[in-house]
């Protein structure tokens, strides 16, 4: 636990006394992102000032904790020379993420301001695709010789340590750059000083290339339980690491993606919280227009079926019972081969295991709510209907288990999103299906007119 | 990359032709997760005898990559000197992660083959309830004391660190164990030789009660961008630490919990590839039935209007698009929202703005949708039908957005999981709101006889 926990209201007293020393000392103990959560609760004229309290780099890295609208803010109420020192002090990774969330003309004047080193760097990174390794990557590390002993490694590491993303991964490379080693900082520490680094190697490493997209980088981090992850070239080349906290953001950001294209909402750019009104009305109304498309298949069974259904117009009691049930159902199985082929616990290989397992499943519950609303049907309308009912609801529950389990696995076989396989589209489709099986096994058992 | 990747044809060659200094050799150069892949890979005679070949450590740590069954199947493979030696190797947190999955008379007839330290470890660690930080913690970290010189601290960390989980952060305690400040190694390794521990430390960490729920844990670590967390008594003495490896696996497993909660499905024991037809039934059968009551709701708005839809059964050709749509809608926006308040970006303090934000959003969304439908009502069945659509629409999807907002904010005011609004939950919900507002304003419109 931090020592306290941060009262706003002490922070603004301070700030309203000026007692600036004071306010210092009590900032120094708390963590950036507490800072970050400070800084964006005051108000503007106490933010900037309190922005000025704060350590150069103390007040670079709550920055970069901040939310894009709120960092925005922020930099308007700085004087270019401030704007220039923080943009300095940012690491290569926090300020390429920056950048990126800028509209082009706001990155051309701020780019004016960073040096000429810096300008590259942040070029460079801001090259390579949206959502890719490289726009993780810092170049900031440590590389060392595998002909140096442990104790020139050892001092190097003192020498460059300071301005590195980590020290806890030490990378070895040749004369040309390439990545011949990913070495623990422990293991260069335990070694006596006088052998070589080529004897703590191990040869064993997993590096990335930065135009893979970040997921991969997620996945490897979590596969090899890293803390980093070099980048390399083509060559082997290395050109930056990936470090754990940000994979562990990008996880987190994927599987919010995850959750709203599985209810068809397509990705939102800000998070949900900083979405506007009509960003959210974009990234929604897609889908659900087609959806409405989709739907017409429902429709187009009940007009088929109008004449049975004015006749025995008792069925309508059933329809959203059955046609929820399946969409309910489909939806179960559809999540869960989604979620299983996101998390590679699932492979596309096993579709035809997972299949004939989700029979069994489909079969059971079928049963059990078929029994359920056969029974209702039974005190409802009757025997005839009582068994309609409990047919239509096993085959429907059945049906949408296996087109939810099928779906996703059809849909990465064709290199396309499994996640489309959405609750809603299933639902749908299910809505369809269901209403087709109920009103043809009502005609065939009550004996209808077509 | 590593070098080479792991072909099974090529181990089970060398395996064949028992070359066990080649395979040793092809084995080293592999990562423990690649070789735990491998072994699940290989048929089981061939798992005992790689398994022997490799070396101890290396053993026990693809051994902790392994399925809950995996593990099992080999173990059975192993004699009981083996088993007491892999049990022995193993960290203490990847120790209590397998105890913990096997049944009560497996637990007790392992745990005698543990030397009495280990026995003591494990069952304290088990004692910890499931889904608590204690779970996750090992107790195999390096500690030093604030009076020490940085050369003493050094030398102690190269004396305790090949056992530890990780040297990256180095824990300063008292003499009463409490602990005092968490420093990372790189601030050791650039500080003076002769200066003092209490020199470089800040006073600023963050700890944890072994008692929370390790979903605090990711959220801590995810905060503060940390490779390990310490976990402390009431009395602030150090207990153990919890690494980011094991932190970002307990992520991923969590948000695998949340995407089954919100399509209806209670927290699966096993993965889904490992899971048996019966679990899956059971874990899917309970939301499904509650449903099946949901939705008498709807059958009796349909009841209650049975008269009217049997007059104008042309308004049975609209029933699944208007309640699909509404369906539709509010499970976009419950998941927009449970999904926010999991990763922190909305608090429940914010439902009013987000309330009111979603009134727009839900505005224009059903006016799109309105439209669409109402030129289908009006091509099917006349203006006065088209009229009917157009306002059933925009009503049904503006509550099923405001009902799939509030839920979550409900359930979490109570303290309940917002989770429980579920994508099926919304969906069956909206259908019995949907066709109220539907027949309701049909009976008006086309002056029915109710």
């Amino acid at each position: 636990m931090a020592e306290t926990s941060l009262q706003g209201s002490e922070i603004k007293e301070l700030i309203e006394q000026r007692r600036w020393g004071d306010l210092r000392m009590v900032l120094s103990q708390h963590p950036a992102p507490d800072l970050a959560d400070l800084l964006s609760n005051l108000e503007m004229n106490e933010r900037a000032l309190l922005f000025h309290v704060l350590p150069r780099e103390v007040a670079a890295e709550a920055f970069s904790y901040l939310g894009t609208k709120e960092k925005d803010a922020l930099i308007r109420d700085l004087t270019h020379e401030e704007t220039r020192r923080l943009l300095e002090d940012l690491s290569p990774d926090d300020r390429t993420e920056f950048f990126a969330d800028l509209p082009g003309q706001a990155i051309q004047r701020l780019m004016n301001l960073l040096s000429p080193g810096d300008r590259k760097e942040t070029l460079q990174l801001l090259g390579y695709p949206e959502e890719s390794v490289g726009r993780l990557m810092t170049p900031d590390y440590v590389a060392v010789k595998k002909h140096w002993t442990i104790e020139q490694a050892l001092e190097h590491i003192r020498d460059k340590g300071s301005d590195s993303e980590t020290v806890n991964i030490i990378y070895v490379v040749d004369d040309s750059w390439k990545l011949l080693d990913a070495i623990d900082l422990r293991k260069l520490i335990l070694a006596p000083l006088g052998h070589t680094v080529v004897q703590v190697m191990d040869d064993s490493f997993v590096g990335i290339s930065a135009y893979e997209d970040r997921e991969e980088a997620v996945e490897w981090i979590q596969r090899y339980d890293l803390v980093a992850l070099p980048v390399v070239d083509p060559d082997g080349v290395l050109l930056g690491i990936v470090t754990v906290d940000d994979v562990m953001d990008v996880a987190q950001k994927e599987a919010t993606e995850d959750f709203h294209k599985i209810t068809a909402i397509s990705p939102l750019k800000a998070s949900y919280s900083e979405s506007s009104v009509w960003s959210l009305y974009r990234k929604r109304v897609g889908w659900l227009v087609i959806l409405i498309l989709v739907n017409l298949l429902s429709s187009g069974v009940i007009a088929a079926y109008e004449e049975t259904l004015a006749t025995y117009i008792a069925l309508a009691f059933f329809i959203p019972l059955l046609i929820g049930s399946g969409g309910n159902a489909g939806t179960q199985s559809a999540t869960l081969v989604v979620r299983a082929i996101a998390t590679g616990d699932v492979k596309l290989s096993q579709w035809a295991r997972i299949f004939g397992r989700e029979i069994s499943v489909g079969l059971l519950l079928g049963g059990t709510m078929g029994l359920a609303g056969g029974l209702l049907g039974l005190f409802r309308g009757g025997y005839q209907i009582g068994v309609v009912v409990l047919l239509a609801m096993i085959s429907i529950v059945l049906v949408a288990n296996l087109f939810g389990t099928l779906l996703p696995f059809l849909l990465t076989r064709f290199r396309l999103d499994p996640a489309v396989a959405s609750s809603p589209l299933i639902a749908t489709l299910a809505d369809g299906a269901g209403l087709l099986i109920y009103f043809s096994l009502a005609t065939k058992i009550l004996g209808g007119m077509r």
